[in-house]
């Protein structure tokens, strides 16, 4: 593939930074999982973890980003903005799934994207513990495990009826959309819970067909939608618009499964 | 450690004979892993795979361990159990969490227990995506991750208000436990979703405090008990008795959790 991005930027340069600034996050990351964590609360009330793993795999990923695009944008979970008069901005999640991070599990990951003017060119999600990347590029998306690299690809599935569908927890619904969710739920063939960025990375391999999910951030979705729209796959917020701001958004492997759920969700005021 | 166990029974041939099942089954699981599958329905109604590596991996464990022990029986997920005249009894799932197979997720298990009059005294889950597995042993559970061995050791976590608590999926309550779910939900610190087998493990690493589910079957969870006892936690159901039978079961990192636990189960009607 020749990966093509907007104003001339250079791809090979775009890829070398997020793999780079990936394989920096890494080493922070991997060595604090499963160890005791000195766990903040972000909030007073509720649980919103925030580990020292979290705050330094941003500062570097920045780092790395700041010194490759020094006039770029960029935009973190943990950080204020980095303002810039550049139509690119940097989106990064050091810790998408920080609740499955300091439960052990190994479906949190970390991700980065790139926008321009305000949509996703190029995004990676990595998770080190099993040694797996997805990087979505103009027209290709590619799986990355240890020493293999593949070309991913969604699954052709194209009705709900036959759609393995995921989202990360039932009470993304509670506030006022539990009916939506029961409707797409019964709908679908079966459902696995409690993946976060995880499930988008395996739609794009064709191994889940749908995810639903409600109140996203900017930063737990916008890296994502290269990945999947550059395997084939579709990705907009409940109106059927760009979902890179986030809220309530959907995940198809086909056009056809993306529409028949839109439509569904709409029946049922989402 | 010396583990000891029953009637004289070898222990370096039981960790031998759970070692080799695990790595017989490991080559035909792992190999269909993400691959396209023939899935075939169990019952006319509702969605219940059961894959090719299934059948294939339960018929690879039965003849590692009948061979190492043509006198004991066997009971597994996939076919006839073997009757026999002997106080032990190895229990197999070749594959736990056979929906989260099928949809690419790497928290399903192989599960090879031992039981001895129907008290289970060695058990493991063996994870090959991850290449990790969970060894029971009487007196001791190690976790081994590729070329890394540990002693498992559960947290010390003695309150639902700091337990970090794990189901696979709420629907497991649907069958008029929604009310239990509900109220052990909310008391706990936080709810990771969708680990089958996976979750045990973590709790017996310490990672995860509380699993409590609904409806098990007898091979879904014999086989964990002597992870997750040896490893200083405690497993029952929720009468507080043995839960090799299956049914529904209730594990905690610690006997303080479990009795807290259990006592709010038995106010909602559990």
């Amino acid at each position: 593939m020749t990966p093509h991005f907007p104003d001339g930027l250079d791809a090979d340069r775009v890829l070398r930074t997020l793999l780079a600034a990936a394989e920096a996050a890494a080493e922070l990351t991997l060595s604090r999982f499963r160890t005791p964590l000195a766990v903040e609360n972000k909030f007073a009330i509720g649980f919103d973890p925030v580990t020292e793993a979290d705050l330094m795999a941003e500062t570097a990923i920045r780092k790395v980003i700041e010194e490759a695009f020094p006039d770029h944008g960029i935009t973190g979970e943990e950080w204020d903005p980095k303002a810039a008069d550049s139509a690119f901005e940097w989106i990064i999640d050091p810790i998408d799934g920080t609740r499955a991070y300091i439960s052990g599990v190994p479906v949190w990951g970390t991700l980065i994207g790139l926008t321009h003017r305000g949509r996703a060119v190029a995004g990676l999600m990595a998770q080190p513990f099993t040694g797996e990347s997805w990087i979505g590029m103009p027209g290709e998306t590619h799986y990355v495990h240890r020493d293999t690299n593949a070309v991913a690809r969604t699954s052709g599935v194209d009705k709900l009826a036959k759609a393995k569908l995921s989202t990360t927890t039932p009470e993304l619904f509670s506030n006022g959309l539990a009916d939506v969710w029961t409707a797409v739920r019964n709908a679908a063939l079966q459902c696995r819970y409690g993946l976060d960025c995880y499930a988008y990375c395996l739609l794009a391999s064709g191994h889940i067909d749908l995810v639903v999910e409600a109140g996203l951030k900017n930063v737990d979705i916008a890296p994502l939608i290269p990945i999947i729209e550059n395997a084939g796959g579709i990705v907009t917020n409940w109106q059927g618009g760009p979902a890179e701001t986030g809220g309530n958004c959907i995940a198809a492997a086909t056009p056809a499964l993306h529409a028949e759920t839109l439509a569904l969700i709409r029946r049922h005021g989402g």
